[in-house]
């Protein structure tokens, strides 16, 4: 089924429809239409590192940490995994009647906005700072979710089209003002390559403005650009309820009737959210024309066709036995190892355990499941934290001592505890003492760097103020730091911190993201040298956000490594590895 | 240190104490004294089952699985545990200036209340609604945690004085009305065992009046009965905040003061809460002596001469590689698979694995690691789920496949779902199709059974409305037993639930209660085979409340296996156990 076929049978097929069948076709949750045998199709699905929120599938590491593998050809096997398991759990579900949301086989995955500026709290969901590499990993990630097959294995979206970034508080009413240059040579230029290299079935319109225009329903955005430029053929959505935002926030429309126009006319073929409930509406009062909508609805029926929705496939004979598999785990394994990027070693690392009889490992992320699983995550099968991960793969003989430490942000554990100092940070200083050697596991999770929560698909949560880590976490790392044994800090957080302590008083630091849900197992291995770090950073690691623009400006004048003209702690692309390479290789298993 | 020289040095101390000194003594958080050498105390720590909420300690099943293994000689054994960690731990925070809330060694443990109702949110905390149970588990617990050493090892505290048992939302104001004969067999027994055999060093008055009197405050409770009639000599401390609830909810008193005074005069020595700090405004008023506050202080110190805070010790050399040994996890295992309830079995387990190449796990408790902890729990250096027991014990070459089946208690996982059936339901009937064999894991946890939530000690949560399992898990259990395949139901509770459907239509089923960080572990060794589930259920499992009283309704008839007059679906005491008794043992490790 080439795309002229499947455009001649959308035709053939929406040519049927009503009106009003035609219309209700452009929302996510598109109803059946029995009469001519069109079942529901709900169009949101998610698997920005696995798929998402469905149910059990493999879990890959956090986007960004994808990313810091620099492996195209490993995005491309992930990207394959994820549409193995999504095929096979589209089979399994709709079989049933389970037609919902999160079932479907249109990926609303990669986001392939630049990691701008290191306090947005999505940016771990991106492939960091750098147009090329995020362009590179997108179109490898699109081509294994899409495949090359006779129909599209599953749909991938490169979203947010364009220039979204931040700040997420006011992601809803936002006018992203920025230059033709920066547009061309960041903002544009990953979604130049997805759509023209990665041949990306859909694109996600941003829900900021761009320059005055909502990305949503932006003429220069998705006429000028996306479709007459670079001859885009699939369709776009909205981001979810960004229709709305255009009335009720950006203020550019008056009516839910105009901000449905609008963005049917600048060619923004599905709402995610419910503003095209009125496009009969708008009909109704001369704004919109049927041409229009039935233009819409083939180019979605096209995507519907390529997929094989309404054919048998190759794909018919996955199911629930392909989700989870050892080969997917071990897959997701790799991608953890490849992920990890050693910032600091003294020499610590490996860990020699001549010695060694007790092994310290403190922290808030030590054994938190939360820390390994990013956001726009699945339910994994297992998983293994840090602290399950090194009690595993230590020698019996050594004895592992464990502490919370602190809290992962509040100022105790316990509520009523006094609020002078953490009421774990005895205990942390406890199990430094009678180690040999102490993990210090910090950092973030989905709660403290995440997503504007209005719209039903996250907890309240949002950006970075800076780059600090939480209070207790900081009065933790001064003690630890300073307990006078050797301390491996391994940072599990999407974006840059201030690493400053860390660097000048811990042997060793591991960034290790938000490894996915087997993580903590290939931390232990890379810690322990059966594995080598070899991950680069994707993002400039800042000393702090003092030498930075504000947040709100999206010049791109002294961000990241392309145009920051001080000195970072880190460096993109910076990672080390173990030096004894053959030694090191010969243990990887 | 006998209780006569203990009381001497607390008279002596005391003696040298100004007023205000000695009132400020008599709260939970006493501060130090430093011109008498006397550091800050709070009294305020839990051991329910396990060193809890000060940090890292082992933890054992939860209170009414312990109960279930009906084994007295094993209770002793964990309290002998619990107060090791608890002397460590205590040696070790101390050591480094935490002497805050959950550091010390007067534990608020155990609970002897009656399992009066199988709503109450809390019943899980007790052993269970037979009064003799109740008290020789308790008395065991209680020798097990005080030891019987020259020095107190840590101090017990039976808990609430007395015939507390819900409902949570009105229990700072109601008044619970028992009947002479109620009182004596029932709701006073465990706590006279207490007294009597076990030499209890605390007992904690309850939030309710007892048949009008606030039971913190009570002549007949604390006075005539504990005191004059059992002869205890230790100390008596409040609930948290139940003195403000005299005056603010009781409405015996009017004002704090006079809350203050009608506690101390009746011998509530220790104030969990903030009323006595008003003692020395009582004094100044006329209400209060300082005989009395002298009186109570000289108990409250003798109990710290007791635990040889001012002396060397014995117990002094105990430090944090005496928390969480593998002698106390051993411990913890053999308490998980003891308690364990055998509830139905067609003969399907222990497991045959003959022809068995697919395990189905289901369930929003199979992978849950609240549903192991139930509440008043600690950190554990390492938690196992069901589902993790499983994948560790089960041959390499069985698949074990995974969903989480249903929210806990929400319609859907995903907020975005259509409300008309849950969101994993499709995915638990795909598992099952592939499974030869069926494990559903349902049940509650600490978020759906516990605790009033208004004294920072606790989430918002408490009572059961009945006995069924939230609406999501209905659900999933009518289509999961009626797969067609054998199915094993593992219910995670501290009460009983209605299990009618269950009875019905699982091949077996297992009441696991809170088995503890490792009980995942336990409960696939028992389902297994690798141990003999030999537990009995401590309270009756009735199929629903309609036969019972209201919950508001203190009197024992028809409540409990005693007075039941109905048919319960399992009574007190049942437990089956696999058949061929030679075999299994010789399997046990």
């Amino acid at each position: 089924m080439n795309l002229k076929q499947a455009r001649e049978r959308a035709e053939a097929l929406v040519a049927q429809m009503t009106l009003e069948e035609k219309a209700s076709q452009l929302r996510y949750n598109a109803p059946a239409i029995p009469r001519l045998q069109i079942p529901e199709y709900n169009w949101w699905n998610e698997s920005l590192h696995g798929v998402a929120r469905g149910g059990t599938a493999t879990m890959f590491p956090q986007a960004i940490g994808m990313a810091a593998a620099f492996d195209s050809e490993l995005m491309q096997e992930i990207g394959d995994c994820i549409s193995t398991e999504g095929r096979a759990r589209y089979n399994e579900m709709s079989k049933r009647g389970d037609r919902d949301i999160y079932k479907g086989l249109t990926f609303w995955s990669p986001n392939v906005n630049i990691f701008r500026d290191p306090r947005w709290g999505r940016g771990h969901e991106t492939y960091g700072e750098d147009p090329y590499l995020a362009g590179t990993l997108g179109v490898s990630f699109i081509h294994g979710i899409q495949g090359d097959g006779e129909y599209l294995k599953a749909a991938a979206c490169a979203k947010h089209f364009a220039v979204h970034s931040g700040p997420e508080a006011i992601r809803h009413s936002f006018d992203a003002k920025a230059s033709k240059k920066d547009m061309e040579e960041t903002y544009l230029a990953a979604f130049e390559t997805c759509v023209k290299d990665g041949g990306v079935e859909a694109v996600m319109g941003a829900y900021n403005r761009v320059n005055g225009e909502p990305a949503c329903a932006s003429k220069t955005l998705l006429q000028d650009t996306l479709r007459d430029k670079w001859g885009f053929e699939g369709h776009v959505v909205s981001d979810c309820w960004a229709l709305r935002d255009i009335h009720e926030n950006h203020k550019v429309t008056k009516t839910v009737e105009e901000s449905a126009k609008l963005a049917l006319e600048m060619g923004c073929d599905l709402n995610c959210g419910c503003t095209y409930e009125s496009l009969l509406s708008a009909v109704d009062k001369g704004l919109v024309t049927e041409e229009l909508i039935t233009k819409s609805c083939v180019r979605l029926f096209t995507t519907r066709f390529l997929l094989g929705l309404f054919d048998e496939t190759s794909f018919d004979s996955l199911g629930f036995l392909d989700v989870g598999t050892k080969e997917h785990e071990a897959l997701a394994h790799r991608a953890a190892r490849e992920s990890m990027v050693l910032l600091k070693n003294n020499g610590i690392l490996p860990l020699s355990l001549e010695g060694v009889h007790t092994v310290g490992v403190i922290g808030p992320n030590a054994n938190s499941r939360k820390a390994l699983i990013g956001n726009y995550h699945g339910t994994a099968q297992r998983y293994v934290t840090v602290l399950e991960g090194l009690q595993e793969k230590l020698p019996e003989d050594i004895r592992v001592l464990y502490s919370e430490g602190c809290h992962l942000w509040k100022n105790n554990v316990e509520p009523l505890s006094k609020p002078s100092n953490s009421d774990r940070l005895a205990e942390a200083k406890t199990v430094c003492d009678y180690s040999d050697v102490v993990i210090l596991v910090v950092g973030l999770d989905e709660t403290l760097e995440g997503e504007e929560g209005d719209t039903g698909n996250s907890d309240a949560s949002g950006d970075k103020k800076d780059l600090r880590f939480p209070g207790p976490q900081r009065e933790l790392m001064r003690a630890v730091l300073d307990c006078g044994k050797p301390v491996v800090v391994v940072n599990m957080t999407g974006s840059a911190m201030d690493l400053v302590l860390a660097d000048q008083k811990a042997a060793a630091i591991l960034q290790a993201w938000y490894p996915g849900a087997l993580g903590g197992e290939d931390v232990a291995d890379v810690l322990l040298g059966k594995a080598a770090p070899s991950g680069k950073l994707p993002v400039t690691f800042y000393e702090n956000t003092n030498d930075l623009p504000d947040f709100e400006d999206y010049s791109m004048k002294n961000r990241t490594y392309r145009y920051f003209t001080g000195t970072p702690l880190y460096p993109f692309g910076y990672g080390l590895t173990y030096g004894q390479l053959d030694v090191v290789f010969a243990t990887v298993d």
